[in-house]
């Protein structure tokens, strides 16, 4: 979910806008800065044979696998996320994995969509680092234009069938005013990730050393500072890859899907 | 604010029982334990000639100095905080003050009740740690059944004429867990000391040496625990006991004002 500038004549606000963009691909690129109050998700595609188990396991470990949204299977459209909205060709670009392996990197799921396929948006850490930016806090990954750091935890999600595995986490570092800031900030958003899962010492949820992301780049932790863990929406992809579905489809990571919903409407009170 | 023992044959849960005996001195110890779902608030008589510039402080500097009520002028009652109220008569005991000496601690303060006084009455931490274990968190100092360690920092509180000095906090280890609940649980009470103002440095807020508090006694930190800090309202008592006013009236510590507001009345939302 790494955010590189993007070459636009001007900024889309509208989500209806930015999904025709992507649709007539006019835009094939990341989505970072695209209809930026509305709401981006994760995608994961499965077959029926494995929708119930995936349901299941979003159900059980919320804060890594938050599900925004859920189509009906076979049917590309999920109304709840945008009247309009085609998941077969609304993102820039998706990942076809057949039995674990990526074979295709395609604009368009036209060719490979089947009647009995489940689609899957899952909410993502835009949507909870922009109230944190609005509320002042620094994130040193947008300061720096880099990637956050991740890292596979010892803390096992809850199984389901045939989806089980590690929690993956993001880590920011954070000043003790803005770690109390950002627990009350993402707090708020219990649908994309909300509270940090853990602050201040790695080692007690499996982290070995710091400076060795399993995911992203090298991070810099200024004196002064606490690593803030959140559960990461690389989970579900690196739970998935593991159980090896004959069949699954993701977004490209930073081609999300547009939303219609508000950013703002994620927060309950 | 230590909570030791009381001995009494049944817990009084009724605040204006509770007030009935210690208005008649059946009560003249500590008020731990009593009216337990009521707030109970720190007590800081002044002057006239003080009143305006001490609530202005308050206004300033709400995370220390919490207002939930305040009287008129020569008035013993605050009916915001219990219709039958009578400041003079309904804490078990009081500390008189003249200019900055402590000269008595009486029962009553009929003695010395004059018509220019104003009484102020502030949240304290029994609102904010009952939340606290009401969601799972262990508190050591209520485990060890002593008090908080408390330091003197250097976060300077905004002045208001006379009054002005440094903040006072309170110190609660926790695991980081129970630090990020802690700061969701108590920043819904921003009326009694609300979210901590300081987590894991101490250094940071002037705290040369944790072990060696400025009240209280020597604190207990694991390994694996943060040093989380708080507000506290030792910070109004320091300050007045600086300005040396002429004549100042507190309770007794742990001998606190048993109000009619239900601390769950305290939390916005």
């Amino acid at each position: 979910m790494s955010r590189p500038a993007r070459k636009l004549p001007e900024p889309i606000l509208d989500p209806r806008e930015a999904r025709r963009a992507i649709r007539a691909e006019r835009i094939t690129g990341h989505t970072a800065g695209l209809a930026p109050q509305h709401v981006q998700g994760n995608l994961c595609i499965l077959p029926l044979e494995y929708a119930a188990e995936f349901a299941a396991f979003c159900q059980r470990n919320p804060k890594p696998c938050p599900l925004i949204g859920m189509s009906a299977p076979g049917d590309p459209r999920i109304p709840d996320l945008g009247e309009d909205l085609d998941i077969r060709t609304d993102l820039p670009r998706y990942r076809v994995f057949r039995d674990g392996e990526c074979v295709d990197e395609p604009t368009s799921l036209t060719q490979v969509w089947r009647d009995d396929l489940v689609s899957f948006v899952l909410g993502c850490s835009f949507s909870f680092e922009l109230p944190m930016v609005e509320a002042g806090i620094r994130l040193r990954h947008l300061d720096n234009g880099t990637n956050v750091a991740m890292y596979t935890t010892n803390i096992a999600c809850t199984p389901a069938g045939r989806f089980h595995g590690p929690t993956v986490v993001s880590m920011r570092p954070l000043t003790p005013a803005n770690v109390i800031r950002a627990v009350q900030v993402t707090s708020r958003y219990p649908n994309v990730h909300g509270a940090p899962l853990h602050l201040g010492f790695p080692e007690q949820i499996g982290i070995r050393d710091i400076l060795r992301p399993d995911y992203g780049p090298v991070p810099e932790i200024r004196d002064g500072e606490l690593p803030v863990f959140w559960a990461c929406g690389v989970t579900p992809q690196e739970i998935v890859r593991r159980a090896k579905p004959s069949l699954c489809i993701t977004h490209l990571p930073g081609s999300m899907l547009i939303t219609d919903r508000l950013n703002r409407d994620l927060a309950p009170w």
